[in-house]
């Protein structure tokens, strides 16, 4: 029980999988059943809500609309006929030997040191190093960024190298919150999926990433 | 004794009208007059004022220069002849029958909620719901933001309904100060007139907005 | 021991010199020689740095590449060829009769005054008049900002009259860092000084900036 939330980029780079359970909400009443949002027209009415107030999802099966409420406002909203959303791509099961658990600043400010000089972006690491190398490389600068053992919460070390573009990584970065602990699974020429946990752990964001062919 | 400016906008949809009495003035000496300024080149200098600097304003009658003197500061601006200045309107007697008190908070609320689904809001009143409505009607999607008894300071009860440009609404909710409790008077398509103190009582200020008609 | 930078703008009309002196760094360990760097590209790195964090600077004298490393981070950019680099003008000795210290604030002021009316601004000081005012004159308005003995620290009075671009200037006291004292050296259609220390007085800022002349 609960909601769970898929996005996919239009060019299938990134993929964003969202669970939130029902004991993530102040209450919770729901039958089974797919609907479709137009996210920016959801993102609306909730920006309205101040810090501390509740937040209503209704569907009105009569008319099909969401009714989002926020303190004295009702804001009715068309959805989407979910079959007329492309569907998310099937996943493969991926196998991604290096894990880095780290807080979000750290990521954060290797990226954007990355953005720096480059458009792409390398997550690196080699078990007999122990560390995990955010790097870019530009025509003529470069920027390696380390975090070892009094940075990170957990790692399992092993060898892998992969590049991301600079573009995705940022945004998906940057909307992370604040003081949130990342898990970063990755391998050699895989996907990257950064993973953690929101809601006072009664949800579970993992973002999905597309490596770039490493030239 | 003290200073009345009056300002139209261009297409005689809008109209502003503050009262200053001299007691919100720390000193005041002047005879009576009229002056013609541009609104933007006096907001120039007294922009600069910091927090609890005193600005004084001096007509210096032989050049027909405003003077602005803010701490150290003298600005000297040409003032506009009065007769070149597009004279307001002439308002006939509105007899308005509902009135609400809220907060600017709240009206600023229900103002933005409807500005994410269309370009006019809807102020609505009827006797036996005790309700003041701000609503808003798009093309898919609808918003409806209801303040009551719990919400508003004072009401006179009344059917009555109108709507406005969001884009003038927008811009005279933005302006009023925080912290402000505004009488929002307004009936069935006619204008909606806003007023409330400013300087500790020692000013007034009325926004009257005319209505769009309703298809 | 330290190092010196000395900036001029393409059209020779401002120049900047800092000298940091080699107690301003934590560690400094160097050999006397010159490099050419972008200061663009300096500051990227630079600005990742939280309040508080060490920058390193180490000139890789192999690869003839600057490496910034700040926290985790390693910058690696190449260096220009200083001779490639145009060099600053020598300075004629100049006699500046006029000098006044005054809070960075209180420029501001007056430049921001300025920039109200006009595109130049006017430093003047007459020795009976006990002032020195920053002032501008527009085509119908004008700006008259005073700073007397209740705002200088310091001041030698004499005949000074000077017009500037408030293009440059503007960009000058917008760099002068918070709670900084700045001490203003000029004359009449004479460049003007504004030098300053900065980290704790292990270092100083010169900026020069050359008049307009008056019409």
């Amino acid at each position: 029980m609960g909601i769970r939330v898929r996005a996919v980029d239009p060019a299938n780079v990134a993929m964003d999988d969202l669970n939130l359970s029902a004991s993530a909400f102040e209450s919770y009443d729901a039958t089974p059943g797919v609907i479709g949002v137009d996210l920016d027209r959801l993102w609306d009415p909730v920006s309205l809500a101040n810090k501390g107030d509740l937040v209503q999802l209704h569907l009105d099966t009569e008319s099909r609309k969401l009714v989002v409420a926020v303190a004295g406002l009702k804001f009715q909203m068309a959805c989407l006929d979910p079959a007329t959303i492309r569907s998310e791509p099937t996943l493969p099961e991926l196998e991604l030997p290096a894990s880095v658990t780290v807080d979000r600043d750290a990521l954060r400010q290797g990226v954007k040191a990355a953005d720096l000089v480059a458009d792409h972006v390398g997550f690196r690491m080699t078990p007999d190093e122990e560390v995990f190398r955010i790097d870019a490389e530009g025509d003529t600068d470069s920027v390696d960024f380390r975090i070892d053992a009094d940075d990170w919460e957990a790692v399992t070390l092993a060898e892998a190298s992969s590049l991301f573009s600079l573009d995705y990584m940022k945004k998906i970065v940057r909307t992370v919150p604040a003081g949130t602990t990342v898990t970063i699974d990755f391998g050699t020429e895989f996907p990257a999926m950064l993973s953690y946990d929101i809601g006072d752990g009664d949800g579970s964001m993992i973002r999905m990433l597309a490596p770039r062919i490493e030239t």
